[in-house]
């Protein structure tokens, strides 16, 4: 719809002159900046920086500009990656038997609200199989028996693989991945693959299973869910989104089920967009979000 | 400023005709019910309602009512109390060294949001005797020094009991109260004495001490507050509003606590509030909010 | 899923034991009140009463209830209906081209969190045939060219009786609906049918047209969307439910588009659900929503 | 409490490399960027900077940066200007009766939330003049009688003149500036005086005078506050924040009121220390706000 453009992260140790230097590079070469956001952590002397500019009338051709930005983020002793934004990665989204974030991610990406590609649909159940049919992805029927986990999810890495996915999303998996699965799709640094979750809770409570019956235990008023990017610990990595919504005395653990689709919905779909609209910057544990 | 009313409270083993029993006696009695709301919990087999009629033109005259509310819940197994909107509690506020908290609840009940009086203020620092003193309350610096926390409660105990208090809040208190004294002040049954506290994160995420740095540690996108009576179970009382807020990546441990300040004072003025007008019932651990 | 209940709405004059009475005809019939609410307005001198009892161990037989109803309400001057929670009403969608807000109603249908049927789907446009055909519903097409509004009017009306809708849902159908349609379709009283709307502002700002152009030309810092019943007046109708979300100055009106649409969804779907759930009572151009 | 720092703000036509030249500027001259946020409005062909950097180290003395940067911006075909985080802005607050707003605003500048000082507080009431001293303002009680407008604003004005206020917030001032009083206050361009008021409607719902009775009314489900500059358009001018409530039956005008008050000050709070951050660029009668 709109021209497309570059869109360079770079994270490297503070100090004078960083964007001067990161839009120089980026005016040297007759980019005009649309955007441009940088944050320091001071505590942690670190500068992020995100910068996109329209790639018409730019003077690098497309294929020249990534390794020029490895060549710059090594000069400043940091990383750098940069993507394009008419260049849609292929996201696999994992699902179980609940359907709302499925259909949510397959019709926002239809209506152009989220810029990606969606191949691939991987299930432990058969359920869904219509719902991801009907909007063109395959869908794959991986079932996980006992003891057959290992087995499963090495069928899953070559399904990734065989469709070039960079992204994975959880959807309502209600499975944990794998150490070893996560250190084999995602691979090292700032270029690596990602695999973003939603958890329904306002995480850090209620990590873990049925949080919906612990919040109702509790007798919260608020309930929540919060979108991030998956590591080794379970529901401890970088949040992107979170929302919450109001409960009553009058909500039993239905009614929180149901309000809580919405705010599932909703953070991850926002927490989705962000990502690919390369709006994230991963460090530490945590997140930057330049929105 | 409106027509004083009654407000009848009672919880009771769920069985038909409940509602019918107890507007009947108010009707019959000649009362006209502003409000009426009744909660069935199935689970737990309980029935709780409150209704409030306007006490002009009522057949009983106001201090036959309370043996009249309590006879009628004894006869439906359950118990009952009744409070007049005109008759304003005495309130104590224990604050610590931030005043955020108490200049918000003393200016709202100068303003009339908060139907209380405010004889006293009670901390274990002399810092905010002008502000206390300044809206007419007798400031109390109470030292917590080690070894004396007994000592100091006692001492608190009889300031209470001295000044006819029936509701502490703990407004930033950063100090926990001894089992030993909330047996004491709190007693028996729904009409014992209560210790509202505000805690400074999104309970149950955060409990204990430092919630904004550990939530700055996490990462999380929101922050938030929670009012909640006090028990023997730090953090662990019946809640009754909980509020949050955005925050980012921009957001330091310093802005997390100013942006907790507003969340802060909005849950425990809207908590505070609600209990005052008789809006809370508790039961099992948790709430029922009738606004 | 849960066991049936009635449901009776009531308004009439305000005067004592009205509480009394209508608990007291549900005891005296042997029903157990689940819920109960009632509103006073005093400026209007009306009472609002909404009721909701197990059917099961209820002494009246269900063709009996609704003259029950009406005797009774006629003996308090006002007027009642009653509805039964497992009679699920047929409801007409209406949309022009945009799909949003159809796909989730019909999604929130099947998923049993809008106890309704959508029997028909009629449209303006022929673009959402397949998405309507695709959750079971009729999907008809009726064009309106210039000078063809009435006609349309008169088959979109034979339609709904042919199918007996007693709700139309405008689901951004982007045409006003004539006087005319309205009387025929509503008919009088509180057992009338009803219109529901969704407009893509928070009412009353930005009435009419374009939206969200004129909200980003004015600069405003949140958008958001309404949910009323439809009346001769242009989006001057009862509200049942409103949301807002934040927009920035990077949110040009395409972004604004966008965003709105999750606040259009989430305030139509609550309205209908609030209105299904018979949680909405409409007196003097407003509502009383009992939630 | 932290390091002093500089802020530039710029607006001038779009055009490839200035970032760079922005940033290039900062770095030749030793400066190291906290905060750098930019923004292209492509419709209007504009391009909006704010750079915020640590003066501890920077090569140019302070009194040499405005004429700096005014060379700069000049440059560039644009405006500029620079303010220092050290540099407290002098302010005025106009109040009528209501001290919910000054209550919160000096209670603020006194916790730091706020950077600024208030040495002037106007009226055309006595009554606030005891809150206004005791945070330590000059109250004036200048009376608006009829007829009496002209020379109370010309009193105004020497005041603001006598104070040296660069900013007056009017915090529920209820009467209406004369065109004739903003254009002396304001001046021209970006270095001018402001006026910001908050008003007690989601604009633009609801201009003018008695908004909560409005809306009302209008039976509407949520309320709200905004803050704005003031221009000659009755609540018209650049909208900074804005904030909302929800609102039911149950609530009459008076709890609008008292809910709405909570809004007011929030909104106006935030809007205040953007504003005084140096976050907030108006242009084109709308704001870009860096946050």
């Amino acid at each position: 719809m709109s021209a497309p453009t570059a869109i360079l992260q770079v994270i490297c140790p503070d100090r004078p002159a960083l964007v001067s230097e990161l839009s120089g590079w980026v005016a040297a070469n007759g980019g005009n900046i649309r955007h441009a956001d940088h944050h320091t952590d001071l505590g942690a002397g670190l500068f992020l920086s995100r910068i996109e500019w329209a790639l018409d009338g730019f003077g690098l051709p497309r294929e020249a500009i990534a390794p020029a930005v490895a060549a710059l983020a090594e000069r400043l002793g940091g990383e750098g990656q940069v993507h394009f934004s008419d260049e849609l990665p292929r996201v696999a989204i994992f699902v179980s038997k609940q359907d709302h974030c499925l259909v949510d991610l397959l019709w926002r990406t239809r209506a152009g609200e989220l810029p990606m590609t969606v191949p691939l649909v991987v299930s432990n159940h058969p359920d869904l199989c219509a719902v991801a049919e009907g909007f063109g992805a395959t869908y794959v029927h991986l079932p996980m028996s006992v003891g057959s986990k290992e087995e499963a999810e090495q069928a899953q890495l070559q399904l990734l693989a065989d469709h070039q996915i960079e992204l994975v999303v959880l959807a309502k998996y209600m499975q944990v991945l794998s150490p070893s699965f996560l250190a084999r799709f995602r691979g090292e640094g700032m270029q690596g693959h990602q695999v973003i979750n939603i958890h329904h809770s306002f995480l850090p409570a209620f990590k873990g299973a049925q949080p919906y019956h612990r919040a109702w235990e509790r007798g919260v008023k608020l309930i929540g869910a919060t979108a991030h990017y998956v590591t080794e610990e379970l529901d401890g990595g970088p949040i992107i989104e979170q929302a919450t919504v109001h409960v009553s005395h009058r909500d039993d653990v239905d009614d929180l089920i149901r309000k809580g689709r919405d705010c599932e919905r909703l953070a991850l779909a926002r927490a989705l967009r962000l990502h690919l609209c390369r709006q994230v910057m991963v460090y530490r544990g945590r997140t930057a979000v330049f929105d």
